[in-house]
């Protein structure tokens, strides 16, 4: 019987496919003792022959689909598996302890893992404790009888149905087949809903319970528009999503034509929308979907895809790539963002009880400015070959803006003098996204060249919320007008001194955060690129004017993030 | 040689007494194999001996000098030294493994500390985890031969030199001998310098290196005014500050002089000088400090120290009590403030990657309403009995402060309802702590009948910066403008709806906030007890209209931290 599921649409589209659950089964078992240590034994090596079988497969289908890269992983258990200590230590466990297999496997993983993680000072052998988990998950299936997903080896049309998706299960979809996403978790901001807004595939999250309720193979649609999930759809339900699919292609067409086009209201007033990348790799497709500048390049790729802190040079080819493939547009790249939810094997950071009130971002760079320096070098460096903008993330004082900009002074001083090539004009900015930054914006307008708002940390902060934290995930709240008043406040600080205002949180790329934003006199919307058009052709039909009377009824009238909801959804008609 | 340690001032007075070290020394061993298997027993036995005898003494002192209360937790210590299977399977290990005891009894800790920590279904015996890591250190320091420091011992009149001091190493100091405080970590609202003020001696915290400059048993003085230690004094040292605690003690005399006296400052205007208290037994020595009110009385010790969730009758009792107490002056209740980095055994939280920014407080009391009405009915009922206002902490949005209010009427009416005698007027208002919340207090205000600051946590969240955590401690800047411009937000808001403002956090017995606060007009200042005459004596000689000059250029032209403080020492010659 055809059923809805109700979520927070994440990405919009609308696709039909059969459900392929995600999902992570049973994998527990009791202690037991064992009689006939021969047939425990034998149970073992059937189940590592299996499981040696179907990595092979899914080693295989991976290197087709994903790439010889991303199927390496693989190889790493396989060898595991073929590890004579691995199964040996099993073997004689059943032998010793006369105890099932199941038992003897989680004692000697558990060991190995203990073992690898305590090789602190050789992070390659560390990572393998996360090889040894893997390999210990699929032969305790295969001990168990119960099948592991395993998402490379998906060969038709699916829509992803999980709890939630890490960037480790999405590494191993195959984009070609996956059609769409429903979560139980997550926001606007998780990371299925900026994974499924990048492969420009539908998205449903935070459904609560579309793991429970679909069932593997059944037809699922996925209205990543409206928010809904039709389980088991009739033969109405097929016309119609089908007809609003086409509908949505259409406009998407629609849209694709302002691809060349500038950013530009009803009533002729320009504005910028950016795109939001994570590599140089990302460049091709922010072109692609007109972005007319890069309004964040989140440059911790460089540390993370990383076993050691990367070079000047390296990081100045990575600068200068982005640089030149946006062909003189600007690129604003964020100086590195580590800490809180992201670490580095090589660089220690003290165990922190709340690491995102922590040692993160510019606290670490004007710390330990050798690491900083080196960016900057490399930064300055690349500004020869475009348009570049640096902007300092996690700035909370005056102090820390005018040091962090005082040390890129003192090398950019260095580098003329050595007679590098060094671009004359490079705008330096800070992200806002910390509360008290953006209450005394006034004065950071004095001396940072632009802002750049943040706005899941400023939600975070403001609210004292953390965004990853199913347990407060209500004040989440972008609309809340003491949000909105921050963010006016950051603008109208840097149009007095001259400067201008962006945002390159999700927020920039949503439709009922966008009349606000223009309203209040926003620059610069740097978003998902695949984003950038519907909001330019949302833009084109908006009037600054009419947006300014919402955007000051909604710092001054409203109380609530629903008031500022149903203001937006009122005079916008969406 | 005389040297001079500096540090942050943290509790007034001057003292001069011989330095004890309350340093933990070093335990650590290498495993070794023992030939003589005998002779190693006999070392356990020994040790356990002297451990006995030691535990006993301390025992002793500590019941006659702490309490019997104090003293039963030295019991706990004795029996499990006593129990056969913890030192007998020392005993056994030993003889099995061969290895040395203090191998042996670092595993059998282990194990028995795993044993207990694993009952998570009896919150009494999960608690004996700590009780074996206390025995565990006291045995191992005697196999090792070093000392332990056992503070309860103390029997003559010393200065506490200290990493840092927890809770459980000032429950065991006896306050006659203990005349003053040194730390190595640590700020103006640490543990220590927290309980230095309570007990009315001097302390200097954040000296960084008080523990490795100060050898056991030197002369020091301590002068908590100015922040400075002096180690090996000279003769003129010892007279210039045996003066100057001469004079301090005469200014406290003049001081005592104001108990009776209400707040007024220079030009005649009146304002509310109130005690924080954590527990009813606290009453007597806010009354003693001539406290006009009590402004936050934390209710967690109610939670806190109970093996179950306190009961209704429990509640009323400790409030009506401290009602009493006060004699018809207001009582500040604030509701439970659990989460973050308080725990209660019996109410299992979610494991969170940043508590800070968790769930607690009112998030905590919205969701689990069985236990926000019970407090609210205690409350209620109490109110018959003085002058009782309340209020909710973490508010961050308009809804929560409805929600948390509608609640309350109900209860309210309820009672009314069932002819119980409630208080014809309570004010029911919030804790301003949440950036958020600040930045709307203009909503607020119609909905609160007052705010009360929470400076500690505004400052955390504005900044966001873990005030716990000494990576990012130069974050927390009580004076910077940001933070003052959303106090005094907050006044006004509060103003322009006709309620009040106050500030509970340590912030308002700071002489160097008091002026600027003044001149921001705050209407309540909450503080320890024992700061309260020294601040109701400043404020006799401050000048609301010079110090409202001093407190619009803080909001308006000062940059940072740094500029407000030069602003307010050269204004009030501080």
């Amino acid at each position: 019987m055809t059923e809805m599921l109700k979520g927070i649409a994440a990405s919009d589209g609308i696709a039909r496919a059969k459900a392929y659950l995600l999902v992570q089964p049973d994998l527990s078992f009791s202690k037991k003792s064992i009689d006939d240590v021969q047939a425990e034994v034998d149970r073992l090596h059937k189940a590592v022959a299996a499981s040696s079988a179907e990595l092979k497969l899914v080693r295989e289908t991976a290197a087709k689909s994903l790439g010889e890269e991303e199927a390496q992983v693989f190889d790493a258990h396989m060898m595991i598996l073929d590890d004579p200590e691995f199964v040996g230590a099993i073997e004689s466990g059943i032998k010793d302890k006369k105890v099932n297999a199941e038992q003897v496997l989680s004692d000697v993983s558990a060991n190995f893992i203990q073992m690898f993680e305590a090789m602190t000072d050789n992070p390659y052998m560390q990572e393998r404790a996360a090889d040894v988990r893997d390999v210990t998950k699929r032969l305790m299936s295969h001990l168990l009888g119960v099948t592991l997903p395993n998402p490379s080896l998906i060969d038709e049309e699916v829509i992803i149905i999980a709890h939630d998706l890490t960037p480790s299960d999405t590494a191993q979809l195959n984009r070609k087949y996956v059609k769409g996403f429903i979560t139980d978790l997550g926001g606007r901001t998780s990371h299925s809903a900026i994974m499924a807004r990048s492969l420009e595939i539908p998205a449903i999250v935070g459904t609560e319970k579309a793991t429970s309720e679909i069932k593997e193979d059944q037809m699922v649609i996925v209205d990543g528009n409206g928010g809904v999930g039709v389980i088991d759809p009739s033969v109405d339900d097929v016309k119609k999503y089908d007809q609003a699919a086409k509908d949505f292609a259409a406009q998407k067409a629609e849209w694709e034509k302002l691809k060349n086009e500038k950013t530009i209201t009803k009533d002729g007033k320009s504005f910028i929308t950016a795109a939001n990348i994570g590599t140089p790799n990302d460049v091709p497709a922010a072109v692609d979907n007109g972005a007319e500048a890069v309004g964040l390049f989140r440059s911790e790729f460089l540390y993370m895809d990383s076993a050691e802190l990367p070079t000047e040079d390296e990081q100045f080819k990575a600068y200068k790539a982005a640089l030149e493939g946006m062909n003189g547009k600007q690129v604003v790249v964020r100086t590195m963002d580590i800490g809180g939810d992201k670490h580095l094997s090589y660089l220690p950071l003290p165990e922190e009880m709340n690491p995102f009130l922590g040692y993160r971002a510019i606290r670490i760079s004007l710390d330990r400015q050798d690491i900083f320096r080196t960016q900057l070098r490399a930064l300055l460096r690349a500004s020869h070959y475009g348009n570049l903008a640096i902007m300092f993330p996690m700035i909370a004082t005056v102090n820390e803006f005018k040091q962090a900009k005082a040390i890129y002074e003192e090398e950019r001083q260095k580098l003329i003098d050595a007679g590098t090539p060094v671009a004359d004009k490079i705008e330096v900015g800070m992200m806002m996204e910390i509360p008290a930054a953006a209450v005394i914006a006034d004065k950071l307008a004095k001396y940072a060249d632009f802002f750049s708002i943040g706005t899941n940390d400023l939600i975070q902060y403001s609210m004292a919320a953390d965004r990853g934290n199913e347990h407060v995930s209500y004040l989440y709240q972008p609309y809340n007008p003491s949000i909105l008043r921050l963010v006016k406040r950051t603008i109208d600080a840097a149009h007095k001194e001259g400067k201008w205002a962006g945002m390159c949180g999700e927020a920039a790329g949503d439709p009922i955060m966008v009349p606000v934003l223009l309203g209040l006199g926003l620059d610069e919307y740097s978003m998902s690129a695949t984003s950038i058009l519907k909001i330019r052709s949302l833009m084109r039909r908006l009037d600054t004017a009419d947006m300014k009377k919402i955007a000051d009824q909604a710092v001054t009238e409203a109380e609530t993030n629903e008031d500022v909801i149903n203001l937006v959804k009122k005079a916008t008609n969406q």
